[in-house]
Order: structure tokens, then C-alpha cells, then sequence
């Protein structure tokens, strides 16, 4: 069996960190592509460039049927009408599934059926979950004040693709309608 | 993409309750054969048969890949020095592993590998997770005064064999000391 130090993690619910794991950040130029509104993009990174997000991940073994798991933090803020969010992803061995667990803050996730292009926004709260089945494409976007944390859990074997994503993007974007998050569908580049 | 209520769930973290989902009960009378102390077993059960623990679970798809979820409430309590436990478990299919994360209240998981039979008590507690690796037989126990409550995440094909560990019974057992958890080797029975 592994060491306790592996088989035992603690996490921060309000910074997102996960003592002595690794941790990947993520600033607005890494986002480049993302937004619908890229003169929006270009006129905040002139300005600065600040931390969007990070995800922290414990990865206890390899190999077919172990799991790894992850706490991601995104900051509040906004490109244009669109909420700060990730790159988003697909992954890499297709039938991976991954569950979210919300820890503290307010968001929801943009899901899109890789085959169909069907695409679904859901909530991402504490105390709550959200599915996200395989075969299935995903971003989180911070839609509240304060950062938005939350824990997500994929088979060891899923592996990231974010080139798909970044060749072709979601066909939907969530932006800030009246205070609320509203699903749209992606405006043709201009 | 399944139905939007099937994507999201919502817990409880004090109660234990998935809003919608199905839930197991176990009482005193069901854990017969699991505490090392037979008579105080017998005793208690005489005077009473409480709940000591229910399981609500989310399981959103099938198959290889996907995921499942589901929250465990175990209420405090002792049979002799042994706290209250789950009947514990191996997967059906035992490559797979399982990801818990304590909600509230203070626990111990034991875990112990069907092959090699090394065993280890990690600490289950709010803001950590511990993992449970493929091959390994676990088991949950509330060391503390409050109710324990936990989310256990693993592969939807993992299945739940619960017969291996009622013939042989784990071979640690985890007693109060000093008003503290402590391993020790089963006692033989007499």
C-alpha cells in the first residue's frame, strides 16, 4: 500500500490549496482565445495580468480503476460580459467522467456533449454536485464576488486534451445578464 | 447528456441527505459479526437496535469511466471499546479505488490490502480526503461525539462486496484508549 502521506491530504476550502501538492496557475494570458469579446481580452491584459485560476491535484497511484482529485480556485471578475472561468477540457481517454464538488463561493459549470454539441449550464455551490459525464467537454466560471472553490474527482487514466477546446472552442458562453448568468450561444467572430 | 436533475445533486452536510436519492440503513442487528466483543454485542442489541449508519448515493450513469458518489452518516456510539463502523467492503471489481472526504465530525477509516493483509487507521476529518487504493478493504468508524458524516467517490463498475469481509472479518480492530483511536491486531475469539 502506499505511505500515509499519500493516502492523506488536507485542503484549504477558502484558498484552494491542498498541503504539499502541486499546483498549476493560470493568468488572463494563458486565457487568450477564450473569451468571446477578444478587444475586450486585449484591452485588460494591457492593463494587467492577474491570476484567473489554479488547480492543486493529489495523484495517490496510477493505473485503471484509481482516481486522482483536484481543487480548483477561480478568482471573481470579468472579460467584457464574460465571467472569469478555465480553459476547459476535455478528456483525454473520452469515457472519463469527473464529479464536482463545490466548496465555497458561487459558480457554474458549461457542459457540451463532444458528439451532439448539446450543451447544458449548471450551478456549482456548496454542498452541491455536478456530473460531468464522459465523452463531455467542461469549463467552470466564477459567477459571484469572491473566489469560487471546488473540489473535482476523475479516473487516474483521464488525462487533459485542451487542444480540442482551444482549436474549436464551446459553442455557448455564459455572461452576466441583468446579475445573472445566462447561457448564450457563441457570437460569430467579428 | 442525461437529464439536468441527474447531473446535480445536493447534500446535506450535517444530516447526510442527498436530496432525491435513495438511502441504506443499517442498525445494530445488521453489523452482527463485525465488533470483536460478541457479548457486549449481544448485550446492547438486547437493550436496543439503534441506526449506526446510512449510506445516500448518487449514481448518474454506467459503465466504464463514470462515476458515483454517495454521503455516510455514521451516528457516534461504542459496542464495548469498539466505535461504531461500517460493515466495510472490497469492490466487486477490485482494481477500483475510492476517494473519501469528511464533512463533519472526527472519524478513522481502516484499510486493509486483501493481498498482503497490512493495515492502516488514517484520520477522516472536514477538509481532508483519504484515499482508498483498488485492492484495499475499508472500513469507517466515528471516533467522536457527533454524528460523522463523508462523501466516498468511486467508479461506477466498482461494485460492493461486502461477503469477503463478513467471512473473514478484517484483521485489525480500532479500539478507544485514553479517549483516543488506536489500532490493534484482532483478538482471537473466544
Amino acid at each position: 500500500m502506499q505511505s500515509l502521506t499519500s493516502l492523506l491530504s488536507t485542503y484549504d476550502p477558502l484558498t484552494g490549496e491542498i498541503a504539499g501538492a502541486s499546483t498549476v496557475e493560470r493568468h488572463l494570458c494563458d486565457l487568450r482565445g477564450c473569451f468571446a469579446d477578444s478587444a475586450a481580452f486585449e484591452a485588460a491584459l494591457a492593463r494587467a495580468n492577474p491570476l484567473l485560476y489554479s488547480v492543486a491535484a493529489v495523484a495517490p497511484a496510477q493505473g485503471e480503476g484509481e482516481l486522482h482529485y483536484g481543487v480548483g480556485k477561480i478568482m471573481p471578475g470579468k472579460i467584457g460580459d464574460e465571467y472569469y472561468m478555465t480553459k476547459g477540457h476535455l478528456h483525454a481517454w473520452r469515457p472519463a467522467a469527473e464529479f464536482y464538488f463545490g466548496l465555497s463561493g458561487e459558480g457554474v459549470m458549461l457542459l457540451e456533449d463532444e458528439a451532439t454539441g448539446e450543451s447544458r449550464m449548471l450551478p456549482l455551490r456548496p454542498n452541491s454536485a455536478v456530473y460531468v459525464p464522459g465523452f463531455t467537454a467542461h469549463r467552470t466560471m466564477n459567477v459571484g464576488p469572491t473566489p469560487l472553490t471546488y473540489i473535482g474527482v476523475y479516473p487516474a487514466r483521464a488525462g487533459h486534451d485542451y487542444s480540442t477546446i482551444a482549436k474549436a472552442n464551446f459553442r455557448c458562453i455564459v455572461v452576466e445578464r441583468d446579475g445573472k448568468p445566462v447561457m448564450l450561444e457563441r457570437p460569430a467572430r467579428t
